[in-house]
């Protein structure tokens, strides 16, 4: 086994190994490797302990500049769930996050949450804002189930750390209007039915119904997972029908029968998307034992979307891919965004650790490379979000309307624990 | 007088007049732009003309790639009115394009909006869809007055050519009901009244109803003028309380009072957006003879948003900047869009044609150089639409959702025009 230097030019090169004494070499390097993510994922919760708790109104500011300072006080409604979310699952489940500091950060923003994300909607349907000005007050209501999803994530996870049933429960009822939503009635979501507006099968919806029937039914009793099996099946059938063009590409929309839709819309691509995917079937395929549904998320989740989505001239995935090879019509198209390197990172690992295969570990090595010679800041701590093509940092804050506290801790604490599984089993 | 080089690499200076004989001089170079101008628009006519007629179901395609081929059969209602209208006074004010070709192309464009873009909103109201499929189904409606602006416009226009006096009233119609919903009541554009969400002063409403007063009066019966006259003093003062700063500066949102607002959304700065105010202020002075709101325009909504917006290091005016020099959170703050560079040589041509001040024309040549060395495609016509920083093309097409047949033809239309004034009037 011999990994390759991808990109000589890189500083942070670290599987230059040599063939030789490959098996004790690559474990020092995923060794290093570990401990590296161990200390981002520090400087990454320091960062957002001491820079977005706002003490006076409760929740997180997640408006923040490159050195810390917030320069937009509106509160984003995904964002909070999700750092509720990311602050209780590090603290239940790594050692050395286990403080007070986190557990109250994650209790102050699950109460300001559940005090003013709510809305009502129509028909009497509970919706949560998109955003809230710093002191609570509603100010803007997409029409699209996310915000709900983020609240959900955020409510079970702090009840597994408070034992606040209620709060279950609340996060199962917000789920039961969320499963409505999808696959009974969308009107209560506030969008006019228009003739010309096909309902379509867009990978977010199925992606992120899967995220939460794993949130909800992890180590849950037999009853709470019973309730959503199903759905997680169909979540999975939804998802795999994405897979298009005889399996030679992964298209962000079809059709409700999984059908190629016509236009853009039907030929839009968007890897980092297909490999976050590629990691939820991992997981899902892990805990029902389906080795075929492993092979199609490898192959078709993972190793697919690098394929088409890397850059070979600069680096880096693109955001979004026409797979005719047209233009995309988004502004921001060719720019290189850190969450889908994210979810490559984690993608790569898991697939390697479930399979052992050695170019899934390259691909590994070559993302992590990326990302830690691009987004990284060494300077002022957390990572830059959005760079351009060539990898030039592009927006320079740490924190906006959709980068908060969640992908970079999140991959940080997926791929810190399957090093140390790795690393454990590693003879 | 004497024009400087402004970027020495660029191919296509016209401008690096030596002192001396600068008076023939200059008016030899305005003549050789004058005629580069003529043969673009032409150019561009012809693009459009061969390109998006669809002859099947009527109405135009608007998303064209960058050699003419249709890559999405979405019709986008803002470009099938804006086509419309440039149709419609490309032929009643310029001979060459008198021609059946385009007076039927502006009918049969007509005929598709006024059959498809109505749909009924709430409250009995009639709202403009955003977006229709090939044969007409709404597919999304947006809840702005922009649609229904440019829908005025083409009916307005296209009254104008056929003489037909319904038309002429459904526009007048239209434009009560948009009135309505600016300074009554806008509760029939559908947005949910939340307690966060401000009433703001957006620059984009009062400039597109001072362009639909000036479309709506000119050269009509003193009745007509009369009607819309104060509602063009209001736009006025709404575009005038965007000076901030002590007039250090333009802001695209400030409050209801003409102060400015928190965050991002207050300190948000789009150059173009500016400029394209100033020769909307400057044709209204001299409709007026105001003479303080000539400076005004001139100094603040010309050489302002010119002096911040432009780009130093690359050239270019940035599409997005926060007054404080925070980052934008739009990810395509710092590319080079076509449209404020159209703008931008309206404004300095016009702005030029009206004090004669030499600075003014030195302006109106940087930008004419960036705009043909960057934008302007001598291979297959048209002109790119985005561009990086660098001024690198980033997305290749001709037409998009947003890029149709208008910023371009009505910038060469009318710079030509000007262009005409100026020569003919040179000694």
């Amino acid at each position: 086994m011999s990994y390759s230097r991808h990109e000589p030019g890189l500083n942070q090169c670290v599987w230059s190994v040599v063939s030789g004494s490959q098996g004790t070499m690559s474990a020092v390097k995923l060794e290093e490797c570990r401990e590296r993510i161990r200390a981002e994922l520090d400087n990454v919760v320091d960062f957002w302990l001491k820079y977005s708790h706002d003490t006076v109104h409760g929740g997180f500011f997640t408006c923040i500049g490159k050195d810390g300072k917030v320069y937009d006080e509106l509160k984003y409604v995904w964002l909070q769930g999700r750092q509720v979310w990311m602050y209780c699952r590090l603290y239940r489940s790594m050692d050395r996050f286990h403080k007070p500091e986190i557990l109250e950060a994650a209790k102050a923003g699950g109460a300001f949450l559940r005090k003013y994300a709510r809305v009502s909607g129509s028909s009497g349907q509970w919706k949560c804002a998109f955003c809230l000005t710093r002191d609570g007050k509603a100010v803007k209501i997409q029409r699209t189930i996310f915000s709900e999803c983020f609240y959900i994530m955020a409510m079970d996870e702090l009840s597994r750390v408070t034992g606040d049933k209620d709060m279950q429960l609340e996060a199962e009822q917000m789920m039961e209007q969320l499963i409505f939503w999808v696959q009974k009635d969308s009107s209560g979501l506030g969008r006019p039915q228009l003739p010309g507006d096909v309902p379509t099968n867009g990978m977010a919806v199925p992606m992120m119904l899967l995220c939460l029937v794993q949130q909800l039914t992890e180590g849950r009793g037999q009853e709470v997972v019973q309730k959503y099996r199903e759905l997680g099946s169909w979540c999975v059938q939804q998802i795999l029908q994405h897979i298009q063009r005889d399996g030679t590409a992964i298209l962000e929309n079809v059709s409700l029968e999984g059908a190629e839709l016509p236009g853009c819309q039907g030929r839009l691509q968007n890897p980092g998307h297909a490999l976050e995917a590629g990691w939820f079937l991992l997981q899902f395929s892990a805990e029902r034992g389906d080795e075929e549904l492993q092979r199609t998320a490898i192959d078709k989740f993972v190793e697919l979307p690098y394929q088409y989505g890397w850059d070979k001239e600069h680096g880096g995935l693109f955001y979004f891919l026409d797979v005719d090879g047209h233009c995309p019509t988004q502004l921001e198209w060719s720019m290189k965004l850190w969450w889908p390197h994210c979810e490559a990172l984690i993608a790569f690992l898991m697939a390697y650790s479930q399979t052992k295969r050695p170019e899934l570990l390259e691909r590994f090595s070559q993302v992590y490379e990326y990302i830690f010679s691009h987004f990284s800041d060494a300077e002022n701590g957390e990572w830059f979000g959005y760079l351009t093509q060539e990898g030039k940092v592009a927006l320079d804050f740490k924190g906006g309307p959709f980068k908060g506290f969640f992908h970079v801790p999140r991959c940080l604490y997926m791929c810190e624990r399957i090093l140390d599984d790795l690393l454990e089993n590693k003879d």
